[in-house]
C-alpha cells in the first residue's frame, strides 16, 4: 500500500498546498500531512492550530491525516510506515532548497524517496508569506487560501498588528 | 496497486536513468519503462534496440517492464492502467521542459500525475548526449552507462563514424 | 501617444500570445504585432498566413495591427514611430534569450526600450512548439490556441504528416 | 497619457535604480517613484529621507515625482490615475520574487499591468545591500550610487557603526 | 608564483569546502583560506575557532594557510601578494550572489580575479546551514563534515540548545 | 608555472572572449587558446581561419598561443603540460552546460581543473550567434567583436548570403 507523507510549515495552508494534498490523495492510498516548526520565523499560527486549519480544509478527503511533528522528517515517515515524501515544486527558486532537503532525507534514510509534484500553474507564485503580506494590508485573499480559513487568517493578522502597536 | 510509467528516449540508457528506474522499482509495485521517438534527432539506436538495451540492464528487477511506444505518453499510461508518470529531474535546465510536459500530460488526461525524483547528485550533469560525445572520442564511458551496454555504445558510434567517413 | 511593437514568430499564435496582445492593447494606445522569420526552423505557416491567423484572433481589438517583417526589429519599431517593444516572459528559460535580444535591440537603437510582461500563470509552460507536438498526435489543443484557428492548425499538421509519409 | 509607477525600498537609491527611472522617464509621460517600507529590515534611511535622496538625483527629470507610501502598491497606482507599474529585472534571482509581486498586484487590481525593464548590463549585480556592505568597509562606492548622495551614505553608515559600538 | 585566496565563513567547514581547498592546493602554489565575519548571523563557532577547525582538517596540505580576517577581501588578497580569489560554485542559487561578489571585488581592485570551481557533484546541495540543522536533530553528519571536527560540531550545537532551553 | 587552456569554438571570437583571454593572460603565465569543432553547426569560419582571427586580436599579448584542435580537450591540456582549463561564465544559461563539460573533463582526467571567470557585465548577453545574426542584417557589430576582425565577419556573412541566394 502506497503511503505518502507531505511535510511543511503551512503557516497558513494555502490553496497551493491544498491542491498538492488533493492530488496526492488521488494517487496514493494514504497521505499524512505533518506540520513542522519553521525555525527562524515567528509563526502566525501555532503548530497545533495549523493542524486544525488543515484538518478543516481536508475534512472531505477520507485518506488524509494531519499531525504536528518536531523532529527529523524521516523519523515521521518511519512512524507512518511510509517510504515516500511528497513535495510541491513551484518555480526555480524552490528547486535548490527542495533538492537539498530531498538529498539530506535520503542520506538520513536511504529507503525514503522524495517525489515532487509540479504546482498547478495558477499557484506558481503563491506562498504563505504572500498571503500574510496581503492580509496585513486588508487585501482580498480568497484566491489564495481555502474558504474555510479566510476569517482565521484576517483575525490573527489583525491581532498581531494590534500587539505590535502597528 | 501503484503502477508508474517512466518514459524517455534512452538513446542510450545511462546510469542516471538506471538509478531512477531502480529507485522507482523500490517505491512502486510495477514500473513500465517506455522508449519514445525523439522527433528531430537521428537516434543512435532504434526504438526496439533501446528496449532491448534497457531490458538487459534491468533483468534483475522483477517489477520493471520495457516497451517501445509511438503516441502520446498519456495513452501509454492508460494502457498500463496506471495514473503515475515518473521522471528524473537533474538540474535547473531540465525544469522548464519537464514541467511543460507534466502540464501538457495533465491537460491531456487530468487523472494522470507526474512525480519527479531528484537525480542522484553524481548524475546531475549526465545525459545520453554526453555519453555519445565521449564515445565518439574513444573516452572512457564506464562511469556513465551500465556495464552491460558499454560495448554496444562504442560499436554503434564507430559504425556511424565509418558511415559518415568521419 | 504610447505605441508598442510586439514581435515574434507566432507559428502559430497561442492563447499565451493572445493574452499578451490583449493586455498590451489595454495599456498602450496602439500595438503593432509583427511576425518574423524564425531562421533555422521550417515554419508550419508562412509569414503571411501567420499574419492572417493573428488578425482573425484580434479582430475585436481596434488598436492592434499585424504585419510581416523580415529585417531587424528595431527598424520596424522606427517605421511604426514607436519606442517600445513588448515581450512576454514565461519562465526562467526565456530570460537569457529575451534579455540578450533586448540588449541587442538597445545597442542597435538606444532610443528603444523593451518592456516585459509576465505571462499569465496558466500559460507559463505553453509554446507554439508544444501546440505543434500535441496537434501531431491528435490531442486536444483547445486550451492552447485561440478557437478561431484550431482547425487550421490540425489541417496543416495533417498535411505535413502526409507529405512526410509519416 | 501613459503614467507609470516605480515602487521600491531604495535604501539607498543606486545607479541601477536611477538608470531605470531615467529610461522610464523617456518612454512614459510621467513616472511616480514611491518608496515603500521594507518590513523585516531596519532601514539605513527613513522613508522620507529616501524620498529626498531620490528627488535630489532626479531633479533634472521634469516628469519624475517621488513620494513615500505605506500601503498596497496598487492603491498608490490608483491614486496616481495610472495603470502601469515599472520594475527593473536584474538577474534570475529577481525573477521569482518580481513575478510573484506582479501576479499579486494583478489579482489585487486586474486593470494594473507590471512592465519589466532589463537592468543595464553593468548594473546586473548591483543592489542597495551591496552598497551598504561596501560603505561599511570604507570602499569606493562611486560606481554604485549617484554622485549627489555618496556623502550621505558614508555618513549614515558611520553613524550606525558608532551606535553599534562596532 | 600563483597564489590563491579562498574566503568564506566556514561555520563550520564542510567536506564541500575541503574538496575545494584540496583541489585548489593542487593547481596553485599556495592557498590562503580566510574566515570572514558573516554579518547578520550569530555564528556557531568564533572566527578563531573556525580557523583552528580548518587547520586541523588541512594539516596534511603543506601549501594551505588559514587566517581570520575582518575587512574587505581584496585587502586580504593584497596582503598575501595574491591576485586570485577561488570560490566554489554549487548550484544556480550560488550564482548571482557569487557573481555579485566577484564584480564588487574587481571594482574594488581591478587587478584581482575570482576563479570559480564547480563543486564536486556529491556536494552540490551541501552547506554549513544543512550541517547545523542536521546536528541539531542528532542526525548523522559524517558524510557532510570532515571526520576531525564531527565531535566539535555536535558538542557546540548541544551547548547552544541547552543555552536556549531548547 | 601556471599554464591555462581556453577552449571554444570562437566562430567568430567576440569581445567577450577577448576579455576572458586578456584577464587570463594577466593571472596565468601562459594561456593556450584552442579552437574546437562545434559538431552540429556549419561554421562561418574554418578552424584554421578562426585561429588566425584570434591571433590577430591577441598579437600584443605575449603569453597567449592559439591552435586548432580536434580531439578531447583534456588531451590538448596534457599536450600543453597544463592542468587548468579556463572558461567564461556569462549567465545562468551557461551554467549547466559548462558544469557538465567540467565534470566530464574531470572524469576523463582527474588531474585537470576547470576554473570559471565571470564574464564582464557588459558582455553577459553576448555570443558568437548574436554577432552572426546582427551582421546578417547589416547592423553595427563594433561593440561585439574586436576591431581587427569586423570586416572579415561582414564579408563572410555576405558571401554566405549570396551562396544561399538569400
Amino acid at each position: 500500500m502506497a503511503t505518502a507523507v507531505y511535510p511543511g510549515s503551512f503557516d497558513p495552508v494555502t490553496l497551493g498546498h491544498l491542491n498538492i494534498i488533493t492530488r496526492a490523495a488521488q494517487v496514493f492510498d494514504e497521505v499524512y500531512v505533518c506540520t513542522l516548526v519553521n525555525s527562524g520565523k515567528a509563526p502566525l499560527f501555532t503548530r497545533d492550530e495549523r493542524v486544525e486549519l488543515i484538518q478543516r480544509c481536508t475534512a472531505k478527503l477520507g485518506n488524509v491525516y494531519v499531525e504536528a511533528w518536531d523532529d527529523l522528517v524521516v523519523k515521521y515517515v518511519k512512524k507512518c510506515n511510509a517510504r515516500i515524501i511528497v513535495k510541491g515544486l513551484r518555480a526555480v527558486s524552490d528547486f535548490d532548497r527542495e533538492f537539498q532537503m530531498a538529498l539530506v532525507n535520503k542520506i538520513n534514510d536511504d529507503d525514503i524517496e522524495t517525489l515532487f509534484m509540479a504546482s498547478a500553474a495558477k499557484y506558481t507564485y503563491l506562498s504563505s508569506t504572500v498571503v500574510k503580506e496581503m492580509a496585513r494590508y486588508g487585501a482580498d485573499i480568497s484566491e489564495f487560501v481555502p474558504r474555510e480559513i479566510i476569517d482565521d487568517v484576517y483575525e490573527r493578522v489583525e491581532r498581531f498588528k494590534r500587539q505590535a502597536g502597528d
